[in-house]
């Protein structure tokens, strides 16, 4: 039975959970709150970096022998296996847990059954609280082990007629200071950031966090099809973090790390470009390119969120958002659902996600 | 001086006054409330429609003698003018009115006045109180007088990548339900519907209100420049409400009620419909036009508010909201300042407001 309390740790744990996204790929965002035999708590946590210790191992550090006979509450069930650190089902009883909560349970086959230990071991075991919750803040992971491929949030900045440039190509600046601060905050927790090559011609984008201590810097992708838009000395190409050119395999480059990719429509394939990124431990991805990459992603079925930065401007001409995804008719339309609206400066910012489609069904 | 109770008691005026949104033209909403000599409300009452009794002549009558000695809130100042009725000033003071709080003065050149006759008979007179609040549901109104053409409120349905349309075309129905409905306010609140020649064409459109009692039905405007896109038989045609066809001076035509316009572009002249609308009494219009017609209103510098209805979900392809406003670069964007966003339905209503530029300063 889970009481008020258990919620209210829980929500601890899922905010502590949170700090960890942008630097914990290829492993989830977790968070561990402990509370002692009476109800106090004496020790959270949460996993900050792949390689360093789950966030039961913080949490059961800091409560010490205080840990004997509480209770641990997880954001994420609980590993049974052995990686580069031990389980933590055998940390939580080695600490002599009386009780563990957990809200998800661990979609990841090497990691499940921490639960079943841990009940083997004498250990009272609830699992499902403030499951949602905690399944949002782990979407991007979740979304990855799921469907074998990173997570995609598409990010665009476009005035109110949905138009992100004007007629002579200006876009510098539709969108406020404070929604370009958003976005990288958004950079900041995604593993890796993609433009396409007409993004990276018309901008030289940097692509880089600025402005977020701590932040681990994305990997950033350009796909540059024909490996004509990124020139030895393009801002992206600096060492401020890791760069990844991919291009079609058949292009000429000189540039030192390129993937090859299979073409695809007029540019690459989009589910080959996702399993590049995958096999590199990318878990989540922050589509900023223009809209005919775009396009292509939403084509592939490959969009799972949507950001957009609407600014109260009007203009008439110039490229809107989205291009070319292959949708003629307003059925093919794809749906979303509105999660949120904020007011981001005078910006208007518009998350939804797309709602399933019978056909999926 | 205005004192809470003050506030109180216009605020209930101000709310009276929107009932007669859209059935007052060419006159202004106005709504009043009578306190006795105590401070309870004993009257009350909007001018409902041109040519009824004006608001406060409703309250006095409802009030009696209990309006002796007491205080009249009215949204506008007072008129001090023989219309089709008598002046207002008048009429408080033979009630025996001691005290009246307005909000706005009357820019009307023949109806102001009204305050300094009250003062002359030894009425208190306070104005300004809830001013801004009061100004905003007269918005209409006032912009017509100040600028001597109708306000006009565009309103457009959208993807969120700003599409009015699929490729092919398709637009019914991009909104929901419930801001299909939401369009039907709006509609009733406006003297006049306009669209252009490429809506009536696609759609033929009924323009009129339905599900909204007792609701007064706009005039409806067909912008046909060449003649050719409103047919006998069409339904803006029926008997549902007031329909007028403006086409150019030397179009062709056999429509009875056609108001023959200049050209301008590729279309009609903006400011001589407006003009032809102004001179009928029309005093707001809503812009329901497709984007080629809402772009000739933005370059024209006549758009005074956008209603946007934003639905969740994206297109790729088909129409933008709005085309050819002559803007070419993004410096000379009209820039929007969002005055509201609410949900409506699974859609996003998104109100903004033009912001003056230091050009018109």
């Amino acid at each position: 039975m889970a009481t008020e309390a258990d919620a209210h740790a829980m929500r601890r744990a899922i905010a502590l959970a949170a700090r960890g996204l942008g630097s914990t790929s290829p492993n989830p965002v977790v968070g561990c709150v402990v509370l002692d035999a009476s109800g106090h708590q004496v020790g959270e946590g949460w996993h900050q970096r792949a390689g360093g210790p789950h966030a039961e191992v913080h949490a059961l550090r800091q409560a010490g022998v205080l840990a004997r006979g509480g209770t641990a509450y997880v954001t994420l069930e609980p590993c049974d296996h052995t990686g580069r650190t031990g389980p933590c089902a055998q940390a939580l009883i080695d600490a002599g847990i009386a009780r563990v909560v957990y809200a998800v349970g661990d979609p990841d086959p090497r990691a499940t059954g921490g639960a079943g230990t841990l009940r083997a071991a004498g250990v009272e075991v609830v699992a499902g609280v403030l499951a949602d919750e905690a399944e949002a803040g782990n979407a991007a992971w979740l979304t990855s082990v799921r469907l074998g491929r990173p997570y995609v949030l598409w990010k665009y900045a476009a005035g109110l007629d949905g138009r992100i440039a004007a007629a002579d190509g200006t876009s510098r600046w539709i969108s406020s200071p404070e929604s370009r601060a958003d976005v990288h905050r958004l950079r900041a927790e995604a593993d890796a950031v993609i433009v396409g090559s007409g993004t990276a011609r018309a901008d030289d984008p940097h692509l880089a966090v600025r402005g977020i201590e701590g932040a681990v810097q994305p990997l950033r992708v350009v796909v540059d099809t024909e490996a004509t838009a990124v020139r030895p000395g393009a801002r992206v190409l600096d060492d401020a973090g890791p760069t990844l050119v991919a291009v079609a395999e058949d292009a000429e480059t000189d540039l030192p790390d390129v993937v090859r990719l299979p073409r695809a429509g007029r540019g690459l394939s989009v589910p080959a470009l996702l399993d590049a990124l995958h096999a590199r431990g990318v878990r989540s991805v922050l589509l900023e390119g223009g809209p005919t990459l775009a396009g292509s992603f939403v084509a592939a079925g490959a969009v799972d969120k949507v950001v957009g930065y609407l600014a109260p401007v009007l203009l008439g001409a110039g490229p809107a958002a989205l291009a070319d995804a292959g949708i003629t008719t307003l059925t093919d339309a794809l749906r979303l659902h509105v999660s949120e609206t904020v007011r981001i400066g005078p910006d208007l910012r518009v998350t939804a996600v797309p709602v399933p489609t019978p056909k999926e069904h």
